[in-house]
């Protein structure tokens, strides 16, 4: 696969405009997917005929030897520092971007929904057409990942895998003493596993923002991180989420452990799950929809008698959130596996995620990491599905 | 110091609207300051007799329990999913947050320049004035802090010098063969220092994005991160700006280290450097404005017959940055220590940081992070200011 912008050109065409503008930081991610530039501060990318980036004096050398942009131009060029004195900075910053424009014969221009508005009034006052693209093209195109992107995913990935390894190696080596978890003579909390799986994850050049070790009725919550004391007996919901530093993706992975023994319930739940990720799985090639691999997990489910927000949209029990999300730049993006779930293609990155849920058993989730390939998929996860630790 | 909204009232007033409107994620520092809410995806906050937030059912629980909002709506409340079935979810997010303004008795907001043009676009066609507030009053309030906040940044630097510590461990063990330093029987590099000092915040409840640990002429770009084997004799510039990972707040600081021996012109532009950065010092007091306090700066480096961006705007080397910076949700904030900087008032968090740079010699920087205080200021840093290591 290779980066294929055509569905942006389809769009400004539709729209009858001359470019598509971005103003922001490289945090948003179709910035960084466009101009392929890493900054902390926003800068412009126009693209019409290419390429083209606007940036600041600072960040003009970098952009020009790492970013994916045809030309690259500085404020400096359009006399930005006498246009500060005569006009104001906001002025200023207006007429270079509008010059910058009509230096490439641009009059309209299409902006993404989330493109600020101080700037698109500020273009309209000096003439220039702006119009809130509707349909997230760039975020649509990132759906479908380059040879290159799925390689950085793979390598996220294993970066997660020894921090996953790292986690159960915690757990593993406890100790239980009157139902608590010990390590080194200390309480094992899920904030010491949280430090040894972020710990880990640096040194395999990845860090996160977040992570989930739940315990008990906290992973009854799907979205509750996790904290304090972890107990034997209870499912541990560990779910990573890390994000390699040098390439920007993500990876994703979730294990549901005991240490001890689960009750007979908790144990039916996580055979089931287990059965509704390989149902999952199974569903995955391209052609399929991603709602038809969410209804695959909720026919397992509802099958064995548990509900699903399919059986029941108001439920808080069962399973209660969707199958998995499309990965890449950003930890949840495009393609939705999920009752809104559209065709899935070769090159989306999707995780696949069935769990249960119940404040009176406890959560399991089990996650991987993969690919749709031309015929079928590739699971870009190499970490067994354990339940119980001695 | 409490927290002050008087200046946002001001300003609406001033421009005649009814609200003051956020749409976006606690990743945007004046989100988080408004609401108190920390969310990843984004949700509205409206300030108008209060702050009011609209979030989905999904945040619902978590908002009513930590935002700082006075009343907390979801979504739900307004028949979201019957409203995206009827209009689709842009139409049907825009009825939503116009029936929430109109409920308020809202209809006319400032906000953001950066506010989404999408949602500006979609709440001026139902009649809703929306109108960029040029002043960026949020940013400006949150250059003042509070005790509390105050006490967010003490512990982020608390966590800083452990790090700093970590770093110049490293290097004051390592030895030296052919010009190269070496730890434990390996090259010593700045990606291995900085995964020490990385490690080193974890352990201390801190995270960074990005640190620079720079020698040589690499050091000589105050831009460039640092990378490679480290060398003796050679200024080896430490920057770290991490954030505590509870209180989301930052700190900041600098140290410049030679493992051996400096040449007498590095020595001589250290001791400078020291001196410059102690004349800063000397100047921060509440009344004084951010360019008296830089122009200290520039005083001692241009008597000593060096450039500044002072004395010629173009130099490349020199003092080619400005003295320093606001800091607290953002590692970047106001006030500015630089040519432009405004009045200081207590309760300002802020960096000294002069350096001196030339790709022939290297560069040195030495930074400290003070809170101004009623009669002078306080430095919130407390980590020993030395030069060369053996």
């Amino acid at each position: 696969m290779e980066k294929d912008l055509s569905a942006l050109d389809s769009a400004l065409d539709s729209m009858g405009v001359d470019g598509f503008l971005i103003d922001a930081a490289s945090s948003d991610s179709d910035q960084l997917y466009l101009s392929g530039f890493d900054a902390p501060d926003a800068f412009t990318t126009l693209y019409a005929d290419g390429v083209h980036l606007l940036v600041s004096s600072l960040e003009y050398g970098r952009a020009k030897k790492e970013s994916d942009a045809e030309t690259v131009t500085r404020t400096a060029e359009y006399n930005f520092h006498e246009k500060v004195s005569e006009y104001g900075w906001k002025e200023a910053e207006m007429r270079i971007l509008a010059e910058f424009l009509a230096d490439r014969g641009v009059e309209s221009v299409a902006v993404p929904e989330r493109f600020p508005v101080g700037t698109a009034d500020g273009l309209r006052d000096v003439g220039v057409s702006v119009s809130p693209e509707e349909t997230d093209v760039i975020t649509e195109i990132r759906a479908t990942k380059t040879d290159e992107e799925i390689e950085h995913v793979r390598v996220a990935q294993k970066a997660n895998e020894a921090s996953m390894q790292a986690a159960e190696d915690l757990l593993s080596s406890a100790t239980v003493e009157d139902g608590i978890l010990y390590h080194d003579g200390e309480v094992l909390t899920s904030e010491r596993v949280k430090e040894e799986i972020e710990v880990t994850l640096l040194r395999h050049g990845a860090a996160l923002d977040e992570t989930i070790v739940a315990c008990g009725v906290d992973a009854a919550d799907p979205h509750n991180r996790g904290s304090g004391p972890l107990k034997a007996d209870e499912a541990i919901i560990i779910d990573i989420f890390p994000r390699d530093k040098a390439s920007k993706y993500h990876a994703d992975m979730t294990r549901t452990f005991v240490k001890g023994d689960p009750s007979d319930e908790m144990r039916a739940r996580y055979n089931l799950t287990h059965e509704a990720f390989d149902a999952a799985l199974e569903a995955v090639e391209p052609g399929a929809t991603g709602t038809e691999v969410h209804d695959a997990v909720c026919d397992v489910y509802e099958n064995a008698g548990y509900e699903t927000l399919r059986s029941d949209s108001n439920t808080e029990t069962g399973f209660i959130h969707s199958t998995g999300h499309g990965i890449g730049l950003d930890v949840h993006e495009l393609p939705k596996v999920s009752p809104a779930g559209g065709e899935l293609k070769p090159g989306h990155v999707i995780t696949i995620e069935p769990g249960l849920y119940d404040p009176e058993v406890g959560g399991v989730r089990i996650e991987d990491l993969v690919v749709v390939t031309e015929d079928g998929y590739e699971n870009l996860t190499d970490y067994p599905i354990e339940f119980v630790l001695d």
